[in-house]
């Protein structure tokens, strides 16, 4: 299962790397615009992964679900809330997020298995 | 302005009326999973409302954004607030989400108008 | 109510006038591809028109599902009938096809007022 | 060629178990009413099982797609029938449902090889 | 026909204004970084407004086919240029994108009555 | 690397006589008008593959792009120009568009890898 955790941070890496490698100015300031726009403001960084989250699975992006999901992991998030986000995804977005669904549960449950499950207590 | 909320709110109702009166039993469970799905549990409703938000507006769906925006407003939640929630839908998004951007500032100014505006004090 | 028809209608003849003079070729080969495609195969036009407007309304298109609710009421579709295909619709687009169900009922029921209601007996 | 057939359905039988599992209410009920949608009404299960692949199809979800193939399949589709539906959601939704139509073909021709091709005899 | 123009560009500028009044970083960011990608760079302003203008109408977002078809009008497009990218935008994006062409069309039209039309010579 | 671009080639080659070999009017004429599109016009043909590139990056197809990141390679496109698509492509269409870039750059190393790399000279 954690294979499926190394691979596409591995991918993710060293792809990006070549992006921002190639020297595109357009191409750098989007990816740090992405960076500050999770960060604490008004609202937590936990609400912001939480509102990627949801919009990932609606636009039905495979790879940023998974990125949004180690995310919300690291912010504690629990699997009621988790599953609470996919349930408004499935309703917003209709029953064609249900395989992205699929995936994001197996790929919630790898995180869980290798970094431990978050608790509300 | 109040105009802008008036036509919304008795177009959507009318018209909703129509819809669950043709008797057409999956479209009234979607309507009623639909009341279900932001109520209070693991997540919040404001949480949940700003996750309709965000997902309306990646979606493209001014209705949408109108609708859950006037949540929103119930729900509490700031200018500054709003404005995060718009932000990441822009980069997520991109760039045609700000069209829709425009229309949803214009909406919000005329719930503020109409019902006040929050603060967090 | 037939207010919105003709509209629908005169400036969708006109427009596609429009597009079909400035002498596209290829523009010109969708246009008659889309003709060729609703016409009676393996399926009926009937069924194909159903097919259309249920990707339309998927798609979010309201002129789309204007055009098809048109061919739908001529291929005689009862009211019954267009309510299951938008109950698919907005199981499979989801919630944000809402918006674009109310505009469809209320283009359908301005077909039904000037064009009579179709009935299965 | 039936291992796609099978990788499919285990996969898909494993994790919608999963999503149940996990006791979400919205998430059981939007199941739930994706079962009521197809259940022959006024349109016939062949003509909703049709509706639902070529909205998957315009919204470009293989997995919908591969489900839809398999429901039209045992309501007895025909080959020619199926291409009229391809050819409606290339129509439609543009040559980007290209990709999408060759991944259709595969996995109808491996459901036609195991279990048999339908005639309109 | 000229009202149509000044309507769009008052309503963009009035809400832009807002937008960036609103003293979001993240939002802030956003509009500059789209000042810079259309600047020359090792492909031409005129190609980077045809690529706009033709991600625009794949997404089917109006107000961003009309800003892109202004910016093309200036950067010297003729009508047969710019009805070959609608056309490479009907044929990827589907008969779905007709109805954004429709108005495309009576906004690029209008642009020519008032600013004139460009030819090649 | 080439093995990437073998099997994206030999798939498509196969599975596209299929789609032809099925005798569909409508699947046939979509695929000539194809074709026709893309001819040296009033536009290039190195202008159209650039828009037919960033058409299928913000509408998030992976096979399109493999497809014309081919042909604009075949055209005699540089890097620079290459990644400039690919930032109008993720400022348009938002940081969805990433993932969708990750796979893009490492198509096109392999093309320059496999077939050379195009410069200005």
């Amino acid at each position: 299962m954690s294979n499926l955790i190394d691979e596409f941070r591995n991918y993710r890496t060293r792809m990006n790397e070549k992006i921002l490698g190639a020297d595109n100015k357009v191409m750098k300031r989007i990816y740090s615009v992405d960076t500050l726009a999770y960060q604490q403001g008004a609202l937590s960084t936990k609400t912001k992964e939480m509102l990627g989250l949801v919009s990932s699975m609606v636009l039905r992006c495979d790879d940023c679900i998974k990125y949004h999901l180690e995310k919300c992991h690291e912010e504690g998030l629990t699997n009621e809330e988790v599953f609470e986000i996919f349930s408004i995804a499935n309703l917003v977005g209709g029953t064609i997020v249900i395989p992205h669904t699929r995936r994001a549960v197996e790929y919630w449950e790898a995180l869980n298995e290798k970094e431990g499950t978050n608790t509300n207590s």
